[in-house]
């Protein structure tokens, strides 16, 4: 049968997140409409990266099978049918391809917004922390997070992850220009939350409140009571998708 | 009497303009109020820059003058006073110090975006246009618009203003990464929804619907029918007042 990849982009601000959900604005369950709504059957999406509520997308993967083949017009359709905080980029027939099992890697950056007063064009964008951190301690706890660890700490504890080690290809700190600090990670793939704990984490090391030591005895499996907080939803955006 | 120079940023979206205006929530209201609440006696607010609904600030400009001096944390306490869609960057004592009148110059900015789908990201920030346009007739309209001309053409003909001449100190587009592209200009002074007249007549230039030495003509007092549609208030920023 058919199978298409689908490219897409969205500001995570006006969604209850990735996943379908009865009565609640979600990605998934927008894309499902529209494109049952255009192709006249039933639409199952399957997706690389299943961001939480509020979770921004630059380039996020899905893959769909269906009956007979698609129209050549088929993103103009879809974005016409949905809001324009989620932009259909392309819509490509791919025998064979599902955008989760084969995704090799997915790479996030979590954007902290470090002046004051908050930049009203940073509103929902970048989380704001106008406290000092310091760069050098920061840097060394991406350090310590690249590499294969036990991220137990870093997901709730009420969890339906079964496998907890992940392995880090990449992570780092940037300046965004003056004001804002991003943190960047790939890796072969990520538990719920956790770049945000990781982050929330950071902050506190970076603050001096955890020393960088503290973290490395978080990676080899302690708990989730003795990571830091998780930070918020709306700094997170998914990056890039590798196949 | 103690005088005072505020200087501040706000996305436009949530206001509908600068100025006060009975029920409706305006930048002027928002930031009168608070700084009322504040100081104990009502303000009355000078602006560099008086934006309509939509349109973005950088960087404005407001004076006031008051019965007595400020305390020294009354930036800290407006911005907890007002949106998050609204910063208050400084608050600096300035004796005689007028923001309207003793501006030399206002610097705006308006952003196309070129690209389809329109980027979620983008939406509310910059006015998509995802048609073809003619980079070297955009740069001959801004050659032209620059220097001293009469732009009765590019304001509404119900009109408060009494002269309309101004002086363009400097105009130009330029790209901003593959997908924007956004017209600057400076001026001495400028007329309601002058930028935005300037650039949807330059879309049509752009597209191929007008020549450039139809706008020529523009220049020289035609009426407002003879110019192009008001191009939307979102894509317009003002982003600095010379003194």
């Amino acid at each position: 049968m058919p199978n298409y990849r689908l490219d897409l982009a969205y500001d995570g601000a006006g969604f209850r997140g990735w996943a379908r959900q009865p009565g609640l604005r979600t990605v998934q369950g927008e894309l499902e409409d529209a494109l049952a709504k255009v192709i006249g059957e039933p639409v199952a999406l399957t997706v690389a990266g299943r961001t939480d509520a509020g979770v921004h997308a630059l380039a996020q993967v899905a893959s769909f099978t269906i009956a007979r083949e698609l129209p050549e017009s088929l993103p103009a359709a879809l974005n016409a049918l949905t809001g324009p905080d989620l932009a259909i980029l392309a819509v490509t027939a791919a025998p064979g391809f599902d955008a989760r099992r084969q995704a090799r890697s997915r790479r996030y950056r979590y954007r902290v917004e470090t002046g004051s007063p908050p930049d009203p064009f940073e509103r929902g964008r970048a989380h704001n922390w106008p406290h000092p951190l310091d760069r050098e301690a920061l840097a060394a706890c991406a350090a310590l997070i690249a590499g294969s660890h036990d991220f137990t700490a870093f997901t709730p504890t009420e969890t339906e992850h079964v496998r907890f080690e992940r392995d880090v290809v990449e992570a780092s700190w940037d300046a965004e220009g003056d004001r804002v600090l991003a943190f960047e990670i790939e890796a072969d793939a990520f538990m719920r939350n956790m770049v945000r704990v990781l982050v929330g984490t950071m902050l506190e090391v970076g603050g001096g409140r955890r020393d960088v030591d503290g973290l490395a005895t978080l990676l080899d499996g302690a708990p989730r009571s003795a990571a830091g907080p998780t930070a918020p939803a709306h700094g997170l955006y998914l990056l890039e998708v590798r196949y």
